[in-house]
């Protein structure tokens, strides 16, 4: 059995106790983790400069480099949001729905957990922590394959989270990081069916198409977001400027920014000229269709423009000349995750909700509301761009399954 | 492209207009498509007679015949459940939960069809008329590969219900039928990635197995139920005969029957001559460990036969020295449908439900109750084994996904 699947076979046999586990138990252990964290300051810090000095002698980037970096203040924030998470409802043991039948039989749905998350991501250690709590809150054990950038800072991150989980009584299991960062580690997660009851990539569009195109376990994707605002003629111009330059700018480089602004043709000559200019000062490049490089002053743009998450402070634009244009260029070039219109006509508003095949539609509001903190979920393990099981932000429930208990007192079929 | 992908693009193209419909519009159709039905009944059976002579020249078994055969009787009954499943509620457009945030976003949650539900399917070509019925019902639209022995009641069936649909004024391709039956083309659906939304299968463990070990596309495994009564030390015997015998013999083809029988060893020598007695009586073979063999007469078991989904009138019985002992036989050789437990023992009965993992766990009732029909669901597509989207029994709305729909008044994010 190769490592990964040792790994995954070790998570599988804790899951059913951190599943039995009562809540009492399992927000203890979230606030011994925390503590554990807090006593293991400099451990980790120094696991963390050795990331950082392999991947400033392999000339990383110096947003990856940031993302890499730990420090006081963010193992503290790290910590209190494992604190946060105990404070949340208990997700398991809810129950969903239930009647009695005219038999007698009464039937309740109650959920329990998955058993075994297991996550892949890049760059960010505290999502270490993170995906840790959130399996634990929920009653899972998690397996974890981060990236390789970050391997000394995840090795140490996961050894004080086990510690918690032991001094709380919790089987060390209950999180296990996987030490092989190679891509066939990603691969044979991948195959690991029977051992892990469900997969989330979390990363870049390269990372999550190597685990959804070729899968045998359950699998929800998250995150990919070609993002669309759409102005339409009856927009409140100054609301559009303002949701335009936030959708792009304020955080660029996350899944629920923008990348395309759509132009009703009714606004263009005004709206244009004045967004071009508002986006110049936030230092966004545009990219544009014919009208777009006349009134805004963008750079032409390619086919391929239309279908570019940028992540960053580049943003394509094109004028179309009605709802049912913007809809369909939407559906053709949109990953189905957030699109906005800004509108004060009802009607527009109405069909361009209904028509829009998306996570989150918004309707007058900056697409990078699609979160699940801004949704006030209180904790969110990824964003959800497929259909079944969850869509959007993935919260505590979205992290257990459900049991259908069936009570009765010698009932038969007929 | 090939055939099939040809098909699912049809369908997809589709998908948008049926989502829109409004209910009374998909009601409609539903009751086009019965009368449609009932007007047809020369031309389906008709072609039936055609699959009919086809399986008794390939010598195909009595039990496939009678599944395969159609009559103005069973018709008549299908045409009656598409008329039944219009006066279900509408699953579309229900708000699964919503709130107002503290800076005045309106946040809800709304149930939107998937788009394309996919089913692959064998033997009765009822299923045909099912499928399309709770797909339209849930705003979806279908795309059907039935069995090549249905292949021609299957078409004449499809016919009838795309006429339906157009006299409604809704697009003959909100159903359509692969007409390719061979094994490639499940594979080929397996590979339809963006145009089906949703690939059920629903058949024997080779089709299901085929369709879920190597997929693209979202798949909702189906039916294969290894399922076990478990007969406490505190169980009243009666009870438990009364729930063995119907869980085995009242319907031994399908998933919900049961497979094993496990007794306590503390009632042992009192259950088994007994249920051997009362269940040779129904005509079940036995096939038991050594005390089964001594106590109830029956066969020796063989390893294989504690993973057996047996789906007719054989049954394997072994005694287990304890619950934990229960729990661990269907830990190892249960197909997470459905586990039953006889105890008049609240601890037992606690402790069965708790530790077993399974879609629907039943006390003191028969292991026949997981069913869409039984838990009032009002119609079923198939009962998911599986833990993301849906477990236990689908119904509509397990044909749906959810968007998010956030309306506000020019917020952004700070």
């Amino acid at each position: 059995m190769s490592t990964v699947l040792q790994v995954c076979a070790r998570a599988k046999a804790a899951a059913p106790e951190v599943a039995a586990a009562s809540a009492a138990v399992r927000d203890g252990a979230l606030h011994a983790m925390a503590a554990a964290l807090d006593d293991a300051h400099p451990r980790i810090l120094e696991s963390n400069a050795r990331d950082l000095e392999a991947a400033r002698a392999h000339d990383h980037p110096a947003a990856l480099l940031d993302r890499l970096t730990l420090d006081t203040a963010r193992l503290g924030a790290v910590a209190d949001a494992l604190r946060a998470l105990s404070d949340l409802p208990d997700p398991v043991g809810q129950v969903v729905r239930g009647s009695t039948l005219p038999n007698g039989l009464q039937i309740r749905q109650v959920r329990v957990p998955l058993g075994v998350v297991a996550m892949v991501y890049e760059g960010r250690p505290n999502v270490t922590v993170d995906a840790a709590g959130l399996a634990l809150k929920s009653g899972n054990a998690c397996v974890l394959r981060g990236s390789s950038a970050a391997i000394h800072s995840n090795t140490a991150l996961a050894e004080v989270l086990r510690a918690g989980l032991c001094a709380q009584g919790l089987p060390a299991d209950a999180v296990c990081l996987i030490p092989d960062t190679s891509r066939a580690s990603v691969k044979e997660l991948t195959r690991a069916r029977g051992l892990v009851d469900l997969l989330i990539p979390r990363g870049g569009a390269g990372l999550i198409q190597a685990v959804v195109g070729d899968t045998q376990v359950p699998v929800i994707e998250t995150g990919v977001g070609n993002c669309h605002v759409y102005v339409d003629a009856a927009a409140d111009l100054a609301m559009a400027e303002r949701i335009t330059r936030n959708a792009k700018a304020q955080r660029p480089s996350v899944c629920n920014a923008a990348e395309t602004l759509l132009v009703h043709a009714g606004i263009a000559d005004t709206f244009l000229p004045r967004i071009g200019e508002a986006l110049r000062q936030d230092g966004v490049t545009l990219r544009g269709d014919e009208r777009a490089q006349a009134l805004a002053g963008a750079e032409p743009a390619g086919d391929a423009d239309w279908d570019t998450e940028y992540l960053d402070l580049t943003l394509a634009v094109r004028v179309v000349y009605s709802l049912d244009e913007a809809v369909a260029h939407i559906a053709r070039h949109g990953t189905r995750h957030t699109e906005a219109i800004v509108t004060g006509d009802r009607a527009a508003a109405r069909g361009f909700v209904a028509a829009v095949d998306a996570a989150a539609v918004m309707v007058n509001a900056s697409t990078r509301f699609t979160d699940g903190g801004e949704f006030g979920f209180g904790a969110e393990i990824g964003i959800s761009t497929q259909k079944l099981h969850a869509r959007g932000p993935m919260g505590l429930p979205e992290l257990t399954t459900t049991k259908y208990v069936v009570e009765g007192d010698g009932q038969v079929r007929e």
